[in-house]
């Protein structure tokens, strides 16, 4: 491999001997360097840190990322709001149009009424916010919710000109408005699109400001982010980012320019348990190891730093063929080997805990308290 | 939707009411009916049934997949063994080229010493029979092992020819040869690959009892199969087969014909929390609720009965995003829908329990008892 090409490809944790595979490992060294890069950088900017904790759905990393700056934490469901709560953790902004009905109303007027904690979260449609207001209706404080603008990634979100509508119609339901975000989720289109969604980012906020002014609004946070548009969208009017995997980085940050290849501090451990098949070797690492995200501008499955020839070309659940071409290195029978997963946020929702490595030493296993808490 | 069209499409379970989504149902009388079928099927053709539980990871369905006349149970790692060895099942093979070393080897060892359970386990390598050996040295009884045989699936497994060389390796180590086994995974290719990759596991076996045969083993067992393969393989020589996603039905079986779109009892409820966006709605099932997994063959990251025209186009990971053309039928906001996965196994690992339904009701959550064993 070419050096031209190793720039491009992640380093990862280095293992600790007599791992029991297949098992998550997190370099706590790496994470930390990465927490605090991205919290000066922010800093440098004058905009808030709120890192979207759905990346890790750990505690511990949460509070790692509280004590390097962070304002508070972004989750993507009541679930994980209620992990990052037990945990105690006060500043909570759930970052999805939350639907609460059923249950779900229930479980939001609690985390509403915790003491010690500020709950806030994002709402895109009237009904929606009839629905939020019923839920808490009784509450003493009115419920703090953020408008969603849809910055062109066509996923949820008004259009920011609508932003306005939606704050009187929340305002006069008793909530109380406290800005708007938005997520440039088609950075991930592939490098070229990055700096594009990070600007669409920007001004999806700017407009959605306007909006918001027009009824007589003054947004207290206008809050955006990606791991990868993070940098270029710490511009004014944003006030907040949230970026949730540069802590931990995955092929895809460093494809998309957003991870050095030396800040990838993830990697699931996986032993050869094959070699029957010409050509390729087998790990203990598949789809259910692994995931099968497969962003189109990245080979294979899960890259192995150690064996950079090999491309992870099919996974079964438990099984990950690793193909090579004649006469390159590859690991033997029974060899353990790092695997970088193409996308760190699913692939730590399928483990209970993981490794915890500082100074290259394990310091033991460390839960994913939010593991499953899918909604 | 014309109907030959609605005949490829799974119908899938009915939802009850009042359910709080995401959440994975399992209809239970479709289920059975399943297990009825592979029942009758195998036993008409004088096959025994030895279905592989990685797909639903629960001790009670395979407790209801043995009542209806499976002879014991598949799984794909020692966790999914102990698991089932737990809930009182006692015999349990390994169809995986376990790699016996450091916990793994004390982990195997306290399987095969367990009382009323009686493991079986696969090789491809003769290192793999070492380290087996090694691990179970001590034991009373010997470790049956059954050797691994590659159909042309290019995963494990040595050519059928060489299945004799490792049974004298593994019977001079101590072990006890039952015989060999075969996985034809490439009738996941698409539904024209079926009858192919079913030859290939009945030819695969005979030549490896061949092999055995001339070095003086008698196959106790050759074992074949995965649910689409079933039927096809169900001819002598192959004395067992091992389908396992036959019981539950996903899209990807009813496209490779290997289910009936009735067949289908796995659902994910889902419900719209976003219709901000022209031409779509947003359901709370994204990438953690239903996998990446798409076949080539398949549109969409899962099916809405009830909605034929929608296509789940992208899932991010609480974000499900579903197309709709224009005119066409599609849920409100707040709507709770049932999405039929395109692949069973991967898709109940991301889940605690699951909505077990008798006559359309709830009875209760079932646990999938080895989530996440994957190692």
């Amino acid at each position: 491999m070419n050096s031209a090409l190793a720039a491009t490809q992640p380093i990862g944790p280095a293992l600790p001997d007599g791992i029991e595979t297949p098992c998550l490992v997190i370099d706590l060294d790496i994470v930390e360097r990465n927490a605090e890069r991205m919290a000066a950088q922010m800093s440098a900017s004058g905009v808030a840190l709120r890192p979207h904790v759905k990346t890790h759905k750990s505690v511990r990393l949460a509070q790692l990322q509280l004590r390097h700056g962070a304002v508070g934490v972004t989750v993507g469901t009541l679930g994980e709001a209620e992990v990052m709560a037990d945990g105690g953790i006060g500043d909570i902004f759930v970052a999805y149009p939350v639907w609460a009905d059923g249950r779900r109303a229930y479980r939001l007027r609690g985390l509403h009424a915790r003491a010690g904690v500020r709950l806030s979260v994002g709402i895109d449609s009237l009904d929606g916010i009839r629905k939020l207001a019923e839920a808490v209706e009784d509450s003493p404080q009115a419920l703090r919710v953020l408008i969603e603008v849809d910055p062109g990634n066509r996923r949820t979100g008004v259009a920011p000109a609508h932003a306005g509508a939606l704050a009187v119609e929340a305002d006069g339901a008793g909530l109380r408005v406290a800005g708007a975000f938005t997520h440039g989720g088609h950075a991930y289109a592939g490098r070229q699109a990055v700096a594009g969604a990070a600007a669409d980012e920007v001004a999806a906020l700017a407009a959605a400001r306007d909006s918001l002014l027009r009824v007589g609004f003054e947004p207290e946070v206008l809050s955006a982010g990606s791991s990868p548009t993070a940098a270029a969208a710490a511009v004014a009017p944003v006030s907040e980012l949230r970026p949730g995997t540069y802590l931990v980085g995955d092929r895809q940050q460093v494809a998309l320019g957003a991870s050095p290849p030396d800040g990838v501090a993830i990697a699931v451990a996986a032993t050869v348990v094959s070699t029957a098949v010409h050509g390729q070797v087998v790990i203990d690492a598949g789809a259910k190891s692994l995931t099968k995200d497969l962003p189109a501008y990245i080979a294979g499955h899960g890259f192995l730093p150690a064996y950079p020839a090999g491309v992870l070309e099919r996974v079964s659940d438990y099984h990950g063929m690793v193909v090579f071409p004649d006469g390159a290195a590859r690991p033997a029978l029974g060899e353990v080997v790092a695997v970088i997963p193409n996308h760190a946020c699913p692939v730590i929702d399928l483990f209970e805990s993981f490794t915890a490595l500082r100074g290259g030493r394990s310091i033991g296993r460390w839960p994913v308290d939010g593991r499953g808490r899918s909604g």
